[in-house]
This record gives C-alpha cells, structure tokens and sequence, in this order.
C-alpha cells in the first residue's frame, strides 16, 4: 500500500466518507499482500514489455497454454516457457508467434525484444555438452533484452580456444561461466575479465563429478574474485542474474 | 603492453631508433606478462585510488608490511589486508594511517575512500555471529570506495526484523545477504529485492549445519531468483563482487 | 499380563487348580506377547473408530485388500492405505465406500471421520511441486479425525504470501511445512507461530538440492524455536505426528 | 498492532484528535514491527513469568550479564542462560538467586518455577554420555515450568533396562529421545510409548559416527510412527519443543 | 606345495631321475598357482559336497548353465547360483533338480544338502520388505547344509515381537540380523543374544535412508558388543558368513 | 529369572508358602531386570572367572577405580579397561595385579588368565600405525582367555610379508584385519584364510583417507568371502567378537 | 607466434612495406591463437600416423561419420571413436576397415598400428565385471602403437591369481590396474611391480562401494609408492596415460 | 630367488654337497621372503646410490635415527625422512651432512645425488600456500637424483602466469601440478603440455574446499588427457611417480 493511498482512505475516516471498520478492513486485512502488490506493480513497471516466465516442468501443456494466454492477453508481449518437454511443446497451440529450442527446453511466445543498450553478456561453456543448459541461459537473457555473445567450447584443457577470444571477454559487461566436469573455467575466465562472473557447474561428466558436484565444489573455489555461483544445471538462474546485472549498468547509458 | 607503448617501439623501428632484435626482446620476452600488465594497467586506470589487497593469512607480518609498503610507494592511496591475525596486526608499524578491526580480521593502510556515487550495497546478516564476515565483507567493499548499509541480525525466525526494512532493500543496488545456520535469509530477501542479491554462507551453527554446508546448498538452492552465492564465510569475495555490480551500474551516473 | 491375569493363575495354583509346570508356561513363555498385547489392546482402545493403517508399498492389490478387508470386519470405521499407486487402487474392490487420491497416492475405505474438537492443522507448502507430500498428510490427519487448513504455495521467496496467511499460522493448533529446494519455510512459519511446527523436506529440486537432502539440512538447523523434522517426503508421518499432538492438545477441550 | 490500537487511531483521526501525517506514521512506519510486538506480547501474555533465553556461546559475560539484568528488571521471573562456559558464569555476578550446572552449561537467573500441570515430560537418554546435552533439555523444560522424568542410560543394547520402565513412558506427555552412536533408542521409545516422541541425536560416538550423523538418519528413518528429529546436540530445542507440546497439551486440564 | 611333494622333487634330482631345468620348472613356474590350488584342495576336502557358489550377476544364462554343469560333473552335490533374474532361471535348463526363489533371485541346482549339526543360523528382518536380501542369506545357509530358523518382521518399533522370540534367540549359534531404515535391529538382537550377530543393511527405506547409508552407520555404531557388519543388501555373504561361524562352533560336537 | 526360580516361588504358593501378593511382588515387580538379570546370571556362569569390561572414556579414574573394586570383590579374576589415558591409569590405585598398556590405552586389573583351547585369534595389521587399535583388539581377546597370535605390519604394498605366514593365517580360528589407508589387507586375508575375517578399519592416514571412511568402504566391498566390518579404530568390538566366535569353536574341543 | 614471424613483421615495418597499425593488428589480436596454433603443429608432427580419438557420446551417428570422414582424408591412419553404442556403430558406414567392440564400446577406422617399441603395457582387472573399461584403455593403447599384455580378472581375494603372473607384472613399462569394489588391487600390484601404476576405479559393485567411489578411495589412499589414480570408469583416459608413459620410455629404445 | 641362486641349489643336490632338508629349508622356508628379497635386490641393484625413505610420522627421533644409521651403514648414499616435525629433526644427530627443510617437513641424510640424465620434472604450484607440499615433491625427486623445475604461483586466475612459461612446460619429460581450492591448474597444464602430469590436490582453502576434496574431484575430472592424481597432500608420493617416470624415459638416452 502506497502512502497515497494510505492517506486517501485516512481522509476518507476523517471526513466521515469511510466508517472504520471498513477502514480497518482496508488497512488491516491484506496489509502484506498489498506491499506484495506494490512490489509486483514495481516490477511490471519496471519490466514493462519484458518476458514473464513460466516453469514448465510439473505443469501439463494445458496448465501451459492457459497461464501463457493469460499473461499475453494481460499485455505482455513475450512469454519464456523454460523446462518444457518437446512433447508438451508440440501440444501447445497458440495463434501468435511461438518458437521452441528442444536442447534448451525452452518455448518463447511473443516476439523476443530487441536488446535494450549496447551492454553485452557473453556466455561461455566448457565443452559442446554443457549447449543445452548455455542455450537456457542464453535465451532467458535474450528474452528479457539483452544482447547475448556465446562463446562455446573453450575449455580449459585447451586454454588457447579461450585466450583468442580474451577481447570479447573485455568487452563483457557480465559473463556466464558454464562447464561441467572440473569446471575451471569459472576460474580463467574470471581471471581474465574484469567483470561479474556467473558460475554455472552443470552435471555433465561421469564417475566422480558425482552429478555436477565437482563442477560446483571447483567453482565455489575459485580463486579468482568477482565469480559467484548458482546452482547446478540453473540456465535460466544465470541468465536471469546476468540480465539483472547487465541492465542496471547500462541503465543510464 | 598498452597499445601507446607497442606504437612507440614501432615506431622506433620504423624510423631506425630501435634494431629489430631489441624490438623483439622487448615484444616477445614477456608477451604474457605484457598482457597481464596490460590487464592490470587498465584496472589500475579503471580504479585510480583504489585499494589493492593483500591476503594475510599465510604470511608473515614482515612480508605483508613489505608488499604493503611497495604497494604504497607505487601511488596506492589505500591497501587492504584481509584475515590478519592481531598479533600479526600488532607487529606492523607504519608512519601513516592504520586501522584495524578484530573482528572482521581487516587492516586498512592509508585512507578508506569516500564512496563513489549514490549507489548503495546492502550487508544484512542472519544473526550476530555472522558479524565477522559481515564486516569482512562491508570493509572491502567501503576500502573500494562504496557507500555500505548495514542491516545485521535481521534473520528469518522473525522474518518482522527484516521486513521493517524493507525499504532499504528496495533502494539497495546489490544486496549481499550472510546467514550460517539454514542459510533461509538470501531465498526471502531475493524474494523482496529486485537487484542482484550475493548470499555469503557462514560455518555459524553447530551439528547438521556441518561447517556451512547446510546454509550453502539452501543458498544455492534459493528458489529466489537473481540469488548467486560464494564461498563459506568469503565474506572478502563477496565485498569485492558488490563493488563490482555497484560501480558499473553507477558508472554513468 | 495384567495383575489380574497373574493372580488368577496364582490362586489356580494355591488351590490347585492349575499345575506348577502350566503355571510355568502360562506366566514364562510369552511375558513379552503379552506386554505386546497389552499396549495393543490399549491403543485398540484409545483410538477406538480411528483409521487403520496399510502401508501399500510393497504389498499386492491382493494383499492390501485382504487386510482392509479384515481390519473392517474387526470393525474398523477408517481404513487407511498409504503409497498405494493408481494401477493398485484400481484392482482393489470393495462393496463399501472407496476414495483414492492418485497425487497423495493415498486410499481410504469406509468413511473420513468427522473432526474431533476444534483444533486445526494447517499445513503448509513451499511450492505446487510439494503437492503430493502435502496431501499424504493432510488426508492422514483427516482419515485421523482432524481439521486440516491447507495453506499451499506460500514458500519464501514470496514472503508476503505466506505473512497475508499470518492470521491462520496463528491459530493452529500445529502446522506441518512442507518444502523442497532450500526448505527455509520451516524456520520462517517457525518465527511466525507459537504451536509446534513439523518440517517434512521433500525431493522436490535438481541439482544441489541432492533428492532433498538441501532442504533436510535447512530444517534440521532452524534457527526457529518449536521446529521439528522428519524424513524427507513423509507426509503421512508428519500427518500421523500431528494428528497425535492436536488430539492431545484437545483431549479435555 | 492490535485492533483495538488501529481503531483508536481510526477513531482519533475522524475525530480530529489525530493528523493524518501522524496517523500515517503510526500505522505506516513499523507495520512489521507492530505486528512483531503484537506477536511478542502474546507470548509475554502467555508466558507470564516464564523463563526468557539467552544464548550464551559468542556472547561476553559481560554482555551476558547485562542482557539478563535487563529481563530481570523488565519482569522475568527466570532467566535461562544456555551454552555458557564455566568461566564465564563464574564471571557473571547477581545480587539474586543463580544455579549452574556445568554439565549441561546452563545457568538460571532466579528461580525454576513450579511445573504447572500435572503432565509430565520423560528425557531418556540412550548412555551416561549422552547426559550433558540430555540436561540441557531437561533444565530447558523445567525453567519453562514443566514437571521432567529423567530416564537416563536406557539404551538399547540392553532393552530391558528400558521395559522395565515402560510404565513411565506409557504415561508420559511427550518423551524426548536421546541417543549418540546408533540412535535406535527412538525408534524403541517409538514403538512403545504413545506419545509424540522428540528424538535427539548426539555427537556421542567416534569413527564411523561422523560426529552424530549416522543417529541422525538413524531417527530421520525411524520406522516408528510419532518421532520428529532435532538438529544433532540440540538439547534446548528440544526441551523448548517438549514444553510446548506438553502445555498446550494441558492448557485445560 | 607340500613339504612331500617338494621333497619328491628333490629326491628325483638328487637320484638322477629328473633334470634341474625340469625341477625349476616344477618348483619355479607356478608357485603360486601350487599354493593356490594346496588352498583349493584344502577347500575341496573340507567343503566335500558343499554347493559351489555362481554370482549370476553380469553372466549369461548360457554361460551359468556351462559352469553349473561343469561342476556337477566334478562332482558338486549342490551348485548355488545368486543374483539370477527369473528370466535368466527361465532359460537355464537342467534334466535334474533345479529350484528357483525369484525373491532372493537364487537358483539351486542339484540338492539342498541336510544341515551337519544341530546349531542354529536365526535369520531376523526388521519388516517385510527386507525379505529379498534375507532369503538370499536363508538360501544361502541352506545350501551350504546349515539348519536355518526364519525370524521375519520383527522391527524394533515394536519391540515386543522380538522379544516374544528371545528363546530363540538366545539358542541360536550365530544371528543375521537384517534392517534397512533405521537399522536398530542389529543393536537389540546384540543386546540380547550370546552368539556373534552379523548385521546386514538393507536398502529398504526413502528419502534420509540413502539407500541404505543410513541402516549402515547405525549398525556400525553398534552400542551392542559382538555385532559385525556387510555390505548393503549383501544377503548372501552374510548367509556364507554365517554358516563359516555356526559349522566350526559345531565341527567337534 | 530362572526357572528353578520361578518353580520354587509356584510351589511356595501351592504349598501355601508363600502369599499372592507376595508372589505377585516376586514375579511382576521386575520382569525385565530378571530377564536382565537371568541374561547376566547366564553370562557370569558362562565366563565364570573371564574380564569384566569398563569403557573408560568419559569416566573419572575415581569412578573407574570404583567400579573395578566393587567387580573384583564381586569375584572377578580380571577387569578390562579400556580407553583409559595414561593419566589416569597414574591415578588409579590398587593393592593387587595392574598392567597398563599406553599405546592400547588399556588396563586390565587382576590376572590375565591363561588361553582356554588350542585355537588361536591371529591379529593383522597393514601398518607400524596400527598399534594401538592392534594391541586394544588383542589384550581384550587375551583378557577374555583366548591365545593371540600378532602379525603386524604385513599391508599388501608388500604382500610378501603377508604370504610368508600363510601358514599362521590358515591354522587360525579366527582373525582380525587391522588397516587404515587402503584397508585391502582384509580382502587379501579374506581370499588367503578359511575362517571368520573381522575387519577393522583405522583411522590412519590423511587426505582422502577421510579419517577411516577410505579403509571403512574398502572392507565393506570387500570381493572375498567370510568378511565382516566393525567400526572405525573398533578395536575393542573386533576383539570382543573374535573371542565370542574363536570359544563357541573351540567349546568341545 | 614464432621468432621468425614476428622478425618478418618487424622488418616490414623498418622496410616501410607495413604500415603501424597494421603491423600492431598481427602482433597484438591473435597473440594467444598463434601459441595455440604452434602446439597442436608441434603435437600434428609428433604423432604422425597416431589415432585421433573422437568422443562418440553425445554425438549422431552422423556427425561422428563425417568427423571420421575428414581425418582420414586429412591422412590419419587411425581414428578411435570412444563411447560409441552398437546402435549408432550400425549406422556408421565406412568403405574402409572398421571394426567395433561392443564391450568397450570402441570403434576403430582405418588399421590399428603395428606396436612401436618392445615396451609393454600390462591391463590386469579385479573381476571379469571389469572388463568394459579393460578394454576401453587396452583397446585405446593400441590404437596409439602399443603392445598390450591383457591380465584379467586376477582380483585380490584370490592373490595368487595375480602372483602367478609376477613376472609379466616385473617386465611391464606401465600397468593399468582397473577394479571396482574395494579397489585393492592397484596397491597390490603397485607392491609387486616396479614401473608406475595407473589405477582406475570402476563403478562395479552395489550397496556401498556407492558407484565406485570406495574404490576411488582405495586406490588414491594405496599405500604403495607409484600409483596415481584417474576418474571412475575411465578407461580411455588410463589407456592415453599409459600409451605417452610407455612411448616415452621406449622413445630411444 | 633368481634363477641362478636356484639352479646352484639344484646343482648342489644333484651332486650330493646339499641334503634334501637343507635344501628345502632353503627354497620352502621363505619362498615369499626371497620373491620379496629378489625384488628389493633388483631395485638395490637398480637403484644403486638412491635415496632410501623413511616416513618420520609416528616415530620417535630415536627410531628414525636408529633406522637411517643402519640404511647408511648398509651403503646407502642419500637417506630421505620425511614428514619429520622440526622438533624431531633437531634431536637427530648425525656426523655427516645432514639437511632440513622444514616447510617440506623433508630430511635428508648423506649428499642429494647429482641428477642422472638431462630429463626434467617440472613442479608447479597454484599457489604460494601450496610451497610445503610442493618442496616435498621437488626434494623428493631431487633425492632420488632428478633435474628439478620449481613453477610456483602460477594458478589458473592469472593464467598469463603460467603461459609466460609454456616453453619450460614444452621441455617437461614429467609435470607436477599442485593446487588446492578449485585445483584447476593440472586441466590448463594438462592441455598445454605433451607429457604425464601428476595431480596432487592440496587441503588449501577453506569452507567449500573441504580441506582438499574440491580440488581431488576437480582434478579427476580434467577434461585434458594425460592427467593422473594422487592423495589430497601427497607430495611424497607425486616426487616418487615423477621419478619413476622421467628416469625410465631417459634409461636409454
């Protein structure tokens, strides 16, 4: 509740044009769910045009379809679906502009903005296995605006794929660090740049990376600063984060 | 190697000032150390006046004066020295401005910078015993020339204490939330911020909390979106990564 | 035994009734079956109407429905059948009143009772995905004889989701959280309440969550007062656990 | 805030007796805050002379000391002081009545009260070592004014030293469980007793005990209905959770 | 090698029977293999008509059917087969005695000899579903001629159903005691019994059980003297154990 | 209680001896202490003259001293202590027979009684290292009348040493694998004897030995038969169990 | 970039035939990509003839058959495709040599390479379930040019299997020692033979060898001197090692 | 026993100057004492003038003095101790040279050998806290007579560090890449160099590094070929592989 409005419905008491119970009702009865309001409200004005976003594993396409028509008809011009099967993709149907990546699990509804600023985030992985959870991230940023580098398959086992391409890592505004197996590459990148880092570990390996343990443990190790880290495979996590990060820098620009 | 210098030596190939085995010597012998000096010519550009740091742990007193003292000689306004000891505190003497906090294990050398800009870094702490790695991490962040807030002991048990002060999250340009225990502080403040949010895993807690793992794995999976995390009790990396997303979010302001 | 069992016996054999050696058996050979049957005999008592309980997992459609079968006859108003999947709950037939919930995988024949006293269990989900656990719980605690307030969907990150419910939190009688990924919302309806709270973590999550272990690890180191845990994903020992301190709490309302 | 607080307010502006701005500041400023002390309140309310707590560990006596004063002055009857070392409560100096049991290293500030109510709390421990930690609980439950049956060294390698007091857990209100190495002593309990049972795991043990972890799943995964889990060590948890359950048990009795 | 036959060896070079590189030969090449097979024949001779043991696990049926044929021909009475899916026990066949028990995913070829002595193997489960695993030992036992007593169901969380069997327990020659969950049979049966108690994890259980981590730790920290401990679900090593213990205990008698 | 016992209190009353109530009091006061104590009468008979055993750790030398007193009045030849610190060993004082052993940390007060039976306990370690859990496992089979045979120091990084006393190993009833580190020497004994193996695993070593748990799973997987695990450092446990099994062989011999 | 080159730049620029900018665009954009360039050239020459590996996991049949395509025209001899299933080998068509392993599941193109050198590489196994990854690394040593001596299935629960091949063990270059379970083999072997060990822990095994992490374990805590310990399962990786060890070795042979 | 010293024995039963006992004593007594015997002659013969080692942790200054003397006495050149604290190695008194390191806790004894050929171990270290067990490796191979390359400090966030010398890491016949925290640095010299490198993960770090655990995994999951590991701190163990394997590549050089 906004003090305007706090202050509307205290005049109204004071004018007599509100009894006070039902200023109390007002007042008392959803005292949090109006800051939650105000904080959505803040949001949506803030994100005017930008992608809501629905989780798709756990819901049926039907679930699906109906919250994604709903956020359109409400005016949003794009709509993320991440963690949606191809199956549940394919059942999906919608009159309007629909696009799907199968690797990254991820459906866009809508139009996907064009970038807002000249800022960039650069999306690196480790090896071409860990393209699925990159794409997941290089997709949310893209769908909420921001111009995206990908910078794939420069792991550390071959340092030099990376090192000839240390000017587009200068140039980042915020990087996303993806590998999987010793996850190092959080680490060079991070002492190459001089940006935030987002660390991504993802599961991809075998025997003792226990799953992404060993991409998480390195990573959260890392001895380079500027490098935090998000959970296991979180794609959209990172591309979310970095879209944080890398529009409120270029806020003013 | 700045782009000024290497013109300069080719220039003096060019015009027969410099033989080419010289031009090579000086081009080739280090040409990775010219890219590191060129990295850290930039960063010192970049942050003119800024403090460099010094890890205390694992080295003398003697050594960490000498690297404090070239530091300074080489223009450096303000060093700081992160988790020193206080008997090693105690054995460093300077002609010049020294401060040190106990708890936070932190000497400062010189003066600590008046922030630049408005924006402002949020360190809110679970509890009191997170104070330690709060402070670690607001005085790094306040040597790099941040303004910081501090909000300590406003963890979730009564999630009241952190609600009153919900308006200094709101305003907040990068928050770092620090919690041992179930580490549940970053998932509620990344619920009611709308900036970046650096959660800080403290060893606080005793049994199941098993030196920090259980706050860390709560943090990293914070269903809170723009939450990142580091280190148990990297109270410095997260100080260093708030300065970071506060000065270039504030850098055309 | 009871007093009575063993003074029978004894004067059998003052007025020679019974022989010593029968005597012997009588008392010797089954002191503990008796002890056994005595605490059954008295819990028949004490929950006399109140639901059975078959735990499906494991079992045969056949066999599930062989001992409801029995537990009715022996006049069993509630039958209760825990994990039972859909595949079974379809071969089991009765001739009596049969409701299966395929989320809760949960079974009940004969009639929910009526809720004893005024008392109410509320219980409450971190997330949708947190479903199925919560109705096992809740639908054990009504086959018990309680009222269930369900409170789904108000997990941490939203805050105020949870606080626009601080009204229901406060009159329950206990409260069961629900919660995946970082399971804070034990320690934060801990903070809020003032009855017990009895944390069920559930697998729900990927990555770091590792199958629950994330959200264990958070609840066990609440650093709220009054909370208490149980195995990940058991709902029904939850739902059981509360039903126990509501109707003890009610006992004499 | 209560209602009756808001409707005064209400009632002064439309009187005219109050400013908006003022009212505004009154409602507005510490919403959370209020509702915090409406939630404190309660408890003082209910609580009426019961023992109030200070953590000890990390504190000063100092700061102990003036803490407790504070309570005194402000009312309590009786100040717990939990984890505080033998030092620092030889430190800490009242004019008034102050009891330390060094075992448990709990100090209390005035007087234990009188159990209210006739229910009685049964703390029974697995070994003689688990007794610092089962002290710990039973001093907790006692300053709350609960009325503590100690059944201590009842492990089960030797159940009958357990059924022979079988008596005393059938009668009991709620029986906290106690057991380092394998913890089965609350599974045991579990299946005897019929009340709810709170199971606390501790660091008794060595080698493959993992400093309480292996109790800890041990009761995570009682296979008897009616347990809940504590953090490992966690004695006044548990003591404060036992007092809650068996108080609210006897509210009316 | 035998002291005899290296003798012999010695005598032929000493008498010119047998030239040096031919005793080298003998003496030098195998060695090992000699003592292998001392080893082996000792086995055989003490074993004499003992079943022979086939880990079904990773073989086809054709090559299980090779090697149970091979050692009938040498004479084996029994031939045991473990880990044997039912399809593969399907494919297997015999034109003599051939058993299958697709619980414990064991196959007897041959006859189940009778048990050699009176001493008593007790084979105890906390519940029904560890039933797999002990009959894997049960069957185990059996075939190799021991007199085999099936305690099944009687978990600690109702103590009384093991103690109503305390007789025969207490004439047992060697316990298996077999849990999964919370593994706290092994302990009470330690408690009560006087012969040696291999305790067997099961991985019976969900969430906090990790697959039978949990069942492990317990019985590794037993509080009861005389316990010792397998692998999870090792059913058949514990029946081999087992039945080493209960026919030397018996050898004489 | 025994049934001559119990047939003597029944003729009592038959023979109007002996009144109900008092028959009552004899038989029902304590049915669990006189199983308890039938199972220790049944033990004392059995181990007529054997060790009494008192686990030092947590116990002033006063208490210690006390217990083995009143045990020896009581009539035991030899008492056991075990994990007694050298302190206080110094401290305990008695007027009869008193052996200390510092690197087992054992006492044993009384007489260590000569072996009953031929068969032999053979004790092996892997390492120098080992000692201590060495000696604990092997002055508690001698304290409870068993021959102990020591072969120390024959880990498999040579396992030479090991095979030279092949003969040892196959003549003993029954053996304790000592090791740390690797922990293979159990599987290596395990394919090279013929009778119960009990592993201990130590805590010996460092880094990824993880403080036992290397050597723990290593003897848990063991491939070879007849091998069962106690726990970490268990020397005691090993040594309790290799008597129980080595005098149930040896009974009639 | 090589002297010469950068010689070549240097006097075009003093010739005058490069301008500035031009010559600091070669020099400075790709320092990295030129070092890179340099080591794979270097690497190019020195394995001449040597088998390229491709990674089939992850990768369509189609696109390992043009991978293929392309190195042999590019002149390889021999291209090993590693982690190929039998399904996509079928698709596979190659009209050239091709053979496939379905075990290890390796393909080969092209001819496998006549051994260079005497050396030998000995590849022993724990138990025949180890045979998949024996033959990724022999299969993957041979394709690199080398001879290699198969021992499998020489377990340590049967070491005079092992034994009776010391001498092949003596003569070895390098020995790979792959077993799962408890993973003792590596320590045995690396006792008996005196070149470097190669240890590979498999995931062989079940309940708690925890998908081969008791082995991995084992193996990096052998207390023999020589052995080093790659990745569970990783057989290639063994196989590559062991191939640049014993190439080296033979490298003047 | 070599095949000559068998023969003669042969020889001489043959021609009557040995009788059958004598030689059997001879060749039966210590048939694994003399394999033992004939490997440690080779490696004598093999090694001639190399450092023997003895492990100083867990002996007294006495015991390492005692067994050094007599290694001396027997002819050794060069004695190594390692793991001796300072304390120990002042009370060790010796009339010939005599050298202590005491950052590598390495003591040697007798004159480091000359290196033997022009091969190189390279040993490279992440970090300046990771200089002790470093110096472990580096006078390990020193005394065993290797040519040794110190890299120290050139971790992976500052990868220029390590590029600056990739020449050094070219030449390398064997590397030995040491870290701690994320342990990235065996994965980038991995990929850059062409010979074995041998990982030693260190307990640097603190928090998430679990005292070494996050750069073993780190290290086993190097995605660069070539690369093997050994335990967490075990620079004894890489100096020793490191040797081995450069003085087999130089045999023939």
């Amino acid at each position: 509740m906004t003090k305007e409005e706090l202050t509307q419905i205290l005049e109204s008491v004071r004018d007599g044009d509100m009894g006070i119970e039902q200023a109390i009702t007002q007042i008392k009865t959803e005292p949090f769910r109006n800051i939650g309001y105000a904080r959505l409200d803040t949001q949506r004005e803030l994100r005017q045009g930008i992608a809501e976003v629905i989780f798709g594993e756990g819901k049926t396409a039907a679930q699906i379809e109906g919250i994604a028509r709903e956020l359109r008809k409400a005016g949003q011009k794009t709509v993320l679906i991440t963690r949606i099967s191809e199956e549940k993709a394919a059942e999906v149907s919608f009159g309007e502009p629909f696009t799907y990546d199968k690797d990254a699990r991820i459906a866009v509804v809508g139009e996907i903005p064009k970038p807002k600023g000249s800022g960039r985030i650069v999306i690196a992985t480790g090896g071409t296995s860990d393209y699925a959870v990159a794409e997941e991230a290089a997709l949310t940023a893209e769908a909420f605006g921001n111009q995206v580098v990908r910078l794939y398959d420069v792991g550390v086992a071959g340092v030099h794929r990376l090192l000839a391409h240390s000017d587009v890592l200068m140039e980042a505004n915020v990087i996303v660090a993806i590998a999987g197996m010793e996850g190092a590459l959080a680490s060079v990148i991070g002492g190459l740049a001089d940006c935030p880092v987002i660390a991504v570990p993802t599961s991809v390996g075998y025997g003792a990376s226990f799953h992404g343990l060993s991409a998480l443990l390195s990573m959260l190790n890392s001895c380079a600063s500027g490098v935090s880290v998000v959970n296991i495979d979180n794609g959209y996590g990172a591309g979310y984060l970095a879209s944080m990060i890398n529009q409120r820098t270029q806020k003013t620009e």
